[in-house]
């Protein structure tokens, strides 16, 4: 025992610089308009400040924990030492909206010790931004903090006034509310999580507090977003709102026992982030998460490959077929085996249509749902073991899907369902995944409806969080690609396991079938809230707008068909659904083609306008193409986006097709009403493209030969 | 939906019968002495009673169960029908105390149905011995019970008086406690749990909560003892002690969020068992428990083999060496490896010594822990990712070690210590299985020293039961056998799972190492509790009785060298340690001929005489041999041992080789002091075997030809 002192000690020597005076003069970190203050108050509680422009975004709010042995880990603080360095950099995403990210900014790390024995170190690391800072608590290793146990952070975010705020309620166990609008002083998740009966799973015992990232602007015109950044063996964070003095607090999701997170020093918790700017669209532009998350360690990456897919899927949320392939979990028929239903979708004839499909219009995969056995008695029983990864239902012959896929190039995506049972799944994952290496594919979409288990647990704790990145870790292992359904939210993960390309972790457009669905202000606060962190498999692409459910006849999707195609541009991701049936597409051949042409992976992006709850249009270019997309998409409210092409090069002739919602369409009386057409246009040139209500406009932008240019008229703006 | 319901209906016809009368007449079951009588009471709860020869054992007890979705899942029932059966079979054990069975009991099923809606319907299944009862409850399939969660379950045992009672505090997480003997009325574990610091998780929130098996003696001179059989996929049960009335009542381990247990109908809960008797070897002899558990289902048991082993073990248990490689869990060395502490046991060269003494002396086995890394850091931290069990220390070469073993013929026993952290054990079971069968191991010990994770589940809860019995599931299909410490205790399960040869779930031997060790009654209460349900993995076997560790000199046995010797035939388990050092043993090597000789498989077993907490004198047969060993323990008073040798075939000589206490042997003063004498004796001789205080007398029984039998003196009681 008393060699392992020594050796602490040694190392204490090593980590730890001379002691510094306390600080009482705040110390200062700029980085253009973004401005940071530190220092430790009366108390010896480190206490920061943000300005943006001169302007107060984050008044003085406090930092530090309460630990299982140690409630005031936050206090009595005495400075040791700062060290400060300034980065700048420049890196390139597997895949994503730029081909190069520059990582600029101002970093200070505060080296604090308590003042009462044991004389406990805490880090605390900043780093300035020209949209924002990031900071996080980083705890060295030291003699007397090794196996510690955080019961909560204590974090504020004071903030300076009764900002507009879109909000969720701080559920542990599911991101897919629809966001509600409001000043910071009205908030209140009470009577949305109790009418939110169509979310499978809701715990969201704080009616004060908020998911993360939080979007809000001010009366001066400033948006703030709040979230973090790699988040990694931590729970998430939530934000509870003290209405009176505007502050936000850090609430991290509970363990099955109440505590938040169980470390090791030494370790980093993630980074907290404030993002901020007098310009939405630099909210949207924001690379800060990202650059706050660890590069990749996978040093072949070739085999991660943005694609769109089709799916046995639709169908089945809107009632026409089922999951399952027996409707009666309990009992056999007299051949001992399970009594078939005679609607399952995954069946073999029918999967093969969906092949045939893909292969037609050029999309690269087909996910299934519903190929395995467990389907006939999933939901909603808190039951361990459910699914079984590696067989397939009888009329489901994995075999020769397989090989007819194969033979048409297209990818198939295998479903993992786990219906919350992590234990379960972790148990299966090394046959499941050889099962899928067996069979050929290399991607897998997973799932989480239901408690987790173990019993206890959330979806947004740190047990589950390390469930997630092991699942992507191991996935990584078989060289495959994972989509998570029902996960915590993302925090830019992704620039480390490039494999995790996308998650559900939000509302998508499956609420339009099985419940009424969302605002059609919905999708203009997605990118702003849930997006900031990482890609949304949202499933845009409806074309049969009405209807569709015959169970529900008058549900209706909350968007014009026009809208559903600019997702595509707005709604970031390198996986992209095209959600509807194949008849539905094919019924309309013209509009299908905007899905078949439209980019998932991009050289660049440029957030052309964008208002919270209102309105997004951007613009991206095809990685490695010179074709550019446009998405623009509004509110409840008609409106007419404007986009200059100043980001074409100059003096080249494009053709610019534009899928527009049509005269007199109506998201809600008339969402089918669209118009395409085509136009010449050039770097001079300036869109003006009219969105009806609760729609939007999509545009495929392509260079033209000169000499074919002049079939097609010159767009003038109406 | 409405298909769903039909189907149910039809199985409701098929499986409940016409409806009867309420019964207020009790249904009686008689097996011998003991009589069963049950009813339904005035309102609706089913009550049972159980005497033996006329005394009453069992009052008037209530049966049911709160559910989550129903707290009075125990009244208002209406007896819908009954049956009964005869069951009279033998069979045989794939290893064991017998090596025939007989299974003799009259059955009766009451079906119940509350008469409140829904109309939910529970079986009660009885089953009466000659040696006493067992009772299930089953949850027949139904339309309106499918899943469901038991918050308590609500069976009572109204015992008669303020019998004498050997207890253990009901701990959710261990069962290493010093028995206590006390009136049922004195019970109060709070001072126990308190002072057991020696004991690494307690939990035990109930003061007058004791586990079962409980064994208690009436004033009118019954032995009655209450546990289980067939706990399987529920929580262990323990007993609330309600001492104005002396009345039991069950207490399940909760979950991490409180609840009791998950089922699913139609399903069956444990046997809840009352063992009775006038006779205290009518206790110990019973196989009431065994055959209340399912037979086994595996068709090929020819590899699962009872065998005594020595281990790289008790030197860390005294301190002469460590488990861990390294004392420098935080840092290597210069050249990037952990630093060695030089007194690692696990090391190559050491271990071949071990194989070299099981060699020579025909010791079947040696036993390595500390082989793998992460010992280097793993107690106490509730630390989630903590062994490799594919990863051995750098001096620990397990390919050499193999080669070396299998050429002397010594098997190798592989350690698995989990610290608890089932769920990363679960995660590595795949490949720490591939491991043993690569390096040619086919049996594990396993170990569950600390907080169990996933976080908030207990040793003895419903997860960690199903945990237990899948890694016996995993093993058998890897055909690797089981010794697992720290689980829930033993309910005959290894009836149905052979491979599952013994459990710690205990207070073993190793207490007089690391604490202040059990009384010297210890043993004799063992095999009235603990061993109830199953073989003890007790290493017995410490012929260095005192000053064995170095930083606690005055720590001694609590027993004699001899009764040493006698625990390997009183202590039933067919995996049988040799734990002390080989020096030990070679310094002793006329004592150490017992260890040698000694069977672990029986043809038959003699309960001689017993009483709790007082002696036990056992003799057993060996498996296919003419052999018998006969085992004599005391408590801390001496006693002489009478032993008729009655079982000896009629007729033939036998020398029997006694290795007893020598005069003046006291387990405190002087417990080295053994004799071993030989002498001939047939089947009318009767051994009087003089016990010191705490001590104990082994005896080797073995046929001797008639030509040599006349070098022996005859046996002459004294």
């Amino acid at each position: 025992m008393l060699l392992k002192k020594i050796n602490c000690y040694i190392f204490l020597v090593i980590l730890v610089p001379r002691v510094a005076a306390q600080s009482t003069n705040p110390l200062s970190v700029t980085m253009n308009k973004v401005k940071l203050e530190v220092l430790l108050d009366a108390g010896g509680t480190p206490v920061y400040t943000v300005q943006f422009d001169q302007q107060p975004v984050i008044l003085a709010s406090k930092l530090g924990f309460s630990l299982a042995d140690d409630s005031t880990f936050y206090k009595d603080f005495e400075l040791l030492n700062t060290s400060r360095r300034s980065i700048n950099e420049t890196w390139q995403p597997v895949w994503g909206e730029v081909n190069t990210i520059r990582n600029q900014c101002e970093e200070l790390t505060l080296f604090l010790r308590q003042r009462k024995a044991p004389g406990r170190l805490l880090n605390i690391i900043f780093r300035v931004f020209e949209e924002g800072v990031g900071f996080r608590y980083e705890f060295p290793l030291q003699p007397n903090l090794k196996y510690f146990i955080v019961t909560e952070e204590q974090t504020q975010f004071n903030l300076t006034g009764d900002h507009k705020a879109f909000w969720i309620p701080g559920d542990y166990d599911t991101n897919e509310y629809p966001y509600t609008t409001s000043a910071l002083s009205e908030i209140d998740n009470t009577k949305m999580v109790n009418a939110s009966t169509d979310i499978a799973v809701r715990t969201a015992p704080d009616p004060y507090a908020v998911q993360t990232p939080l979007m809000m602007k001010s009366r001066e015109g400033l948006y703030i977003n709040i979230h973090e950044a790699a988040l990694s063996n931590y729970p998430a964070m939530q934000l509870q709102v003290n209405k009176a003095g505007y502050s936000l607090s850090s609430r991290l999701v509970p363990d099955a026992t109440g505590n938040k997170a169980y470390l090791h020093a030494p370790c980093k918790t993630p980074w907290r982030t404030i993002i901020v700017s007098n310009k939405a669209t630099a909210i949207l532009a924001s690379k800060l998460i990202l650059n706050l998350n660890e590069p990749t360690t996978l040093t072949n990456t070739s085999w991660i490959k943005p694609m769109k897919f089709v799916g046995v899927w639709w169908e089945m949320q809107t009632a026409r077929a089922t999951w399952n392939y027996s409707d009666f979990p309990d009992s056999v028929g007299v051949n001992g085996k399970l009594i078939p239903n005679g609607r399952h979708g995954a069946n073999t004839a029918h999967v093969k249509k969906y092949i045939d499909f893909a292969a037609t219009n050029g999309i690269g995969a087909v996910l299934v749902e519903g190929w395995n056995k467990g389907w006939e008695d999933w939901f909603g029983n808190w039951k361990e073991n459910v699914f079984n990864f590696t067989t397939p239902y009888p009329d489901f012959d994995v075999r020769e899907i397989t090989h007819y896929a194969a033979s048409k190039g297209v990818a198939m995506i295998m479903h993992h369902e786990t219906s919350g049972s992590a234990t379960d799944y972790e148990r299966q994952l090394d046959t499941a995944f050889r099962f899928m290496d067996l069979f050929g594919y290399n991607s897998v979409k997973t799932g989480y409806v239901g408690k987790i288990i173990p019993r206890g647990e959330h979806h947004d704790g740190q047990w589950m969080v390390n469930h997630y990145e092991r699942v992507a870790q191991k996935a990584a292992q078989h060289q495959i690609t994972i989509d998570v359904h029902e996960p915590m939210r993302p925090t830019g993960q992704h620039r480390t396991w490039p494999n995790w390309m996308a998650s559900e972790a939000g509302r998508g457009n499956e609420y339009n079938a099985f419940s009424n669905g969302s605002a059609p202000e919905h999708e203009t606060i997605l990118p702003f809230t849930r997006l900031m962190g990482g890609p949304m498999d949202y499933t845009p692409g409806i074309f049969n707008m009405k209807g569709y459910t015959s169970y529900a006849p008058d549900r209706q999707m909350h968007t014009t068909l026009a809208k559903q195609l600019a997702l595509y541009v707005t709604i970031y991701s390198p996986l992209q659904m095209a959600a509807d049936l194949p008849e539905n597409y094919e019924a309309k051949p013209d509009a299908f083609q905007f899905i078949k042409a439209v980019a998932v992976d991009w050289d660049d992006t440029k957030i052309i306008e964008a208002e919270p709850g209102d309105y997004i249009s951007i613009a991206r270019k095809e990685k490695g193409k010179a074709d550019w997309f446009v998405g623009a998409i509004t509110d409840e409210n008609s409106r007419t986006a404007v986009v200059p092409l100043t980001f074409l090069d100059k003096g080249l002739p494009y053709v610019a097709v534009i899928y527009g919602d049509a005269p007199g369409a109506d998201w809600k009386t008339n969402p089918e009403a669209y118009k395409i057409e085509s136009f010449l246009v050039d770097s001079n040139s300036t869109l003006k493209l009219k969105l009806a209500a609760g729609g939007g406009a999509a545009v495929h932008i392509k260079p033209v030969a000169a000499a074919n240019a002049k079939q097609y008229k010159k767009y003038i703006a109406k």
